[in-house]
């Protein structure tokens, strides 16, 4: 069976068990080499990089959707999503499907909701699905140089911003990194992060400040440097300061 | 034509210009005497009171729907509104329309899209629509004594609460406030929005630091205690404030 014949048999199921024009799209970040990177499939049909998005089942809760699309998707389980923004642009999903005529489910206007998560990358044996040739996480910097699906290139730029505003007043990372880490390298996240180069001394006591962070009786040895010292999250003082915010006020 | 009526006959025009499962209910907050107000209207159908929201039309973007909807609810014109969540449980307005058979269009499972956006009530003419006996600010002291419609008073909670957060990193209050101000009505609504009282002399001394504020050359007269000085924002300054936020970086 071609990609073709494969979505006009999956178009009659999907018309029976989904919600007509609504997607989810998953943003899920990871970090790795001090750089930021992105899960994503390429699809049969078409040589298209896509998010792991997908419908969500008439009888199924939207957060709920979100996690078994991405399960069913690229085998990734027991990840925490957050919903970051909606796009709803009527034309958005539009010129897609050119070879099939309307009444494909999948070539319908779709409104869809945007979640996004932060994992370290070790953590997921990647399991690609039917639709797609495979499932990989591709660095932010790379991005440029790959065929991205109708506007999930904007959707991904869309999830940085809100993880470059959210960084500001919120701690992140404890996801990303290893459990055990040294300050230079949360500093490249955060920098990564923000796209910006941040000034060492300030950083440093500004994190230490937060409370967050509990130094171990160990050091980072192999390197040509002096050993730096480890840090793990407190995970007590990180869950508080995630639900208080570092406000100014 | 009883309300009963008048769903019925629009359910079936509903069903030809809107996309089905689909909503988008705008949450807008004024300040007034000192307390945050919401807009809300009273239904006809059943008196309980509901967020002014609506449909999305097949050929609209989602951000013109959600004006457009405003509009026609409460007659208010030239806001600007932003996404803050999704409502998407299954069974979130699924109780409602028990007198009606499921093919009235209104009954159907909608997911909602929050938005959300601060004004100076005095701003607005209110129009209320054929649907509502009445469209009214209401203070949020006084949400605990109605009754809300569907999951409406959480939607409004969680608006609050992206508010709140926003408020710690963002400047907030231009459009909210006056033109001309005090720095106590500003400490004032800072304080309704966190929900707790902060310190007069900090507070005045990081809003000063924003340099988002210009003191003008008045005074606000007629009060029993000396004459305090009257602010206003500073256009740019504040425009740059709410573009990059009060990052802790």
């Amino acid at each position: 069976m071609d990609s073709k014949e494969q979505f006009l048999k999956k178009s009659i199921e999907a018309k029976e068990i989904f919600i007509p024009h609504l997607s989810a799209d998953p943003v899920i970040f990871g970090f790795d080499q001090n750089e930021l990177k992105v899960l994503l499939l390429k699809m049969n049909y078409r040589k298209q990089w896509f998010l792991p998005g997908g419908y969500v089942r008439k009888d199924e809760d939207l957060d709920d959707a979100v996690m078994r699309i991405l399960k069913d998707r690229a085998g990734v389980t027991e990840v925490y999503l957050e919903q970051f923004a909606v796009f709803g642009k009527k034309n958005r999903s539009e010129f897609y499907f050119e070879d099939f005529d309307e009444t494909l489910f999948h070539k319908q206007r779709f409104v869809t909701i945007g979640f996004y998560a932060l994992y370290n990358p070790d953590r997921f044996n990647l399991i690609r699905d039917e639709f797609s040739e495979s499932c990989e996480w591709i660095y932010l910097s790379e991005l440029p140089n790959i065929e991205l699906a109708m506007d999930h290139r904007e959707i991904i730029e869309k999830a940085l911003l809100t993880l470059r505003e959210k960084i500001s007043h919120k701690p992140i990372g404890f996801n990303l990194l290893p459990e055990k880490f040294t300050l230079s390298e949360l500093q490249k996240l955060y920098e990564v992060i923000l796209g910006k180069e941040l000034n060492r001394g300030n950083f440093y006591r500004k994190i230490k400040n937060l409370g967050i962070l509990k130094k171990l009786d160990e050091r980072r040895t192999g390197g040509a440097h002096k050993a730096p010292d480890l840090y793990s999250f407190d995970e007590d003082n990180y869950a508080k300061a995630l639900e208080n915010g570092l406000s100014n006020w």
